[in-house]
């Protein structure tokens, strides 16, 4: 048997102490789970950034425990989670809630059944560090065995808080072509410009006509990044087969000047979208 | 019994391989041994930044060595040193004699006995990169069992460079209000202001004048980020028991333009000050 | 025996979920691995400096698998490979056939063989994140105990791309005086200026002139960082055993406003350049 492993995701960066705090409380409290971190460096508060950051990696994770932190709220009556979800990967998701875990739980299998897990009490206790304090103790308590049920109080999964879905719009032009109206939802190191719109959406189509800002460019459907000149403007089915607005050599982000959030218009002979 | 920890902080960042380097190190000479990073992103050369990220971290430390790197005077005579401490936290903490392990020495039950770790010689050694040649195998030493004493020569714990303490300083208005003068100590990714200043000071307090800069603001004390409007400056009593200053849905440093040192004033009717 | 060992380096940089994924493919797919992050900073699409980046750290390395990926090239037809060494390091490489691996193997014993490694095919398969979909799979398999030459169709070792070497050119001076010309191969977090010339050059000398853009200096020759008066220019034989230019208490990079790939010309009395 490997050892278990506890998957962490936050906003806290890693210039300051925070991932390595809760990297610590684990190893104290769990000394044979092994910590994988996912990634430390969603934009801060923005919860939607990170449901769909953990959206993307569900898919990818083994058995285990999955953290996240993205927490506006913490020290507020907002409330602590631990999920069990009935996949393949891991069995429980625990983090703030806020919605930032749901779209992963949905991906990982969905939900079976949820706690919440208590604050500790007392004058001096923390309410700023609910990874330290709270969410990852938890974790290292699933990691040595304890049982999900043993953790709080069980609350109905239905209760639990969503984001709203994104906007995704279509309507058929005069001429024939889909007209597919969605924002901008992830923006990699490399100023590629993901969207929130299935890749599927591209099967079939060589070109599409893009509507950024005040920009209208006419964009070749491409397999490859170095499918593109230098400079030039794409659109890609990405790794996690989504469709990607890409720049040959280049940051489509910077191309563009677009933020995560911005709408985006695809026109094209396009198939139905999902 | 679960692997030796081995924990890590400096001022190395994780763009280059500095950090890498020393992982690679003790995984060659104490492959059993766990890593576990606390940050490596502590300003670069500042000493005394590095000295209060030790400290702050230190309680939640379980068994293991602690090596940390903020340097200047790598490959000047100062001293590299290994310190074993009484506490039930890491035993033996390692790094230059320059006061980065002081505070935490302190918080971790005290200084025992010290070493110096010798240099290695011969003319093509290096003397830029310590924390590779001198302090992670060190380290990996101690993770592999050697005595503590056969690291080097003893020297006298009261030897060991320190720090200067902060300097906080307390007067009594006319009105019977206190004023503490007291400096910013950290400034984290949020934008959070932690002051050189306990916690304990805060209690019975409902709000206090704060005067950093030429500004002058009345500030609640909250117990939450979110107890704020967006935007409005509070204090709070933080994670690691501090007084911070804080602002709604935003970063206090720059709503205040206020730096790491920077002098802090507080009016209000506040207990002892620590 | 303890776990095998994979090293992960590549130019992904840590705010996105990249190196979270590889690890999470590889907890999945070798949970014994222990993974061992090298850097993830390299310079984007940079192959050259990721290659210099492997050959610092090759010397330092134990036994295991090494994988990086720096691919501008992801999703054409280069190839994807796996390199067997001879050395006592790692005794494999894996990443694009673009150069990024070459000067690593020489440091590691050098080339034995070599394999190119599958694709996946079917009409979704993801054509941009090899790292996930081939390189740590392949370590993964490797980590496992599984032959090597399982791992694809063996090709000629002398068939793998390599990098133009950097260019050093040496003329001797009226006086006597050689001048070295040669090119900035790494700028670290502190300012430090690598050259891509070996640090036997600098034995014997105390000082060169140097001259960087239109500036002229005259560098003393130290052993280490606080050597230098604050400000001032000096060189260095460094930790990597190459040429530094660097300054006391500050970044060489900003004082001489040098870039990677810029040329530098050093005047002295130097010993013959290897």
């Amino acid at each position: 048997v490997s050892a278990p492993r506890i998957f962490l995701a936050s906003d806290y960066g890693l210039d300051d102490e925070f991932v390595g705090v809760l990297h610590a409380v684990i190893a104290r409290e769990a000394p044979e789970a092994v910590v994988v971190d996912l990634a430390h460096g969603i934009a801060q508060f923005d919860v939607a950034a990170g449901a769909a950051l953990l959206a993307r990696v569900a898919p990818h994770l083994g058995p285990g425990v999955l953290v996240a932190v993205v927490d506006p709220g913490v020290g507020t009556p907002r409330r602590a989670v631990a999920i069990e979800v009935g996949g393949s990967g891991p069995r429980h998701l625990i983090g703030p809630d806020n919605g930032l875990l749901l779209d992963a739980a949905a991906c990982l299998g969905g939900m079976r059944r949820a706690v919440t897990l208590p604050r500790r009490t007392g004058v001096a206790a923390a309410r700023t560090f609910d990874g330290r304090d709270v969410f990852a103790p938890a974790a290292a308590r699933l990691a040595r065995g304890e049982a999900f049920e043993a953790l709080g109080e069980e609350v109905a999964v239905a209760s639990l808080v969503s984001l709203p879905p994104p906007v995704v719009t279509t309507r058929t032009l005069d001429d024939g072509r889909v007209a597919i109206t969605t924002a901008v939802r992830w923006i990699d190191r490399f100023g590629n410009v993901q969207l929130a719109l299935r890749g599927v959406v591209l099967e079939g189509a060589t070109t599409a006509g893009l509507v950024v800002r005040d920009e209208d460019v006419l964009a070749p459907v491409v397999r490859a990044y170095a499918d593109l000149e230098r400079g030039t403007v794409g659109l890609l089915r990405d790794a996690n087969d989504a469709v990607a607005i890409v720049v040959g050599e280049g940051s489509a982000a910077s191309r563009l000047r677009v933020a995560v959030g911005d709408r985006v218009e695809l026109v094209g002979a396009f198939g139905p979208v999902h």
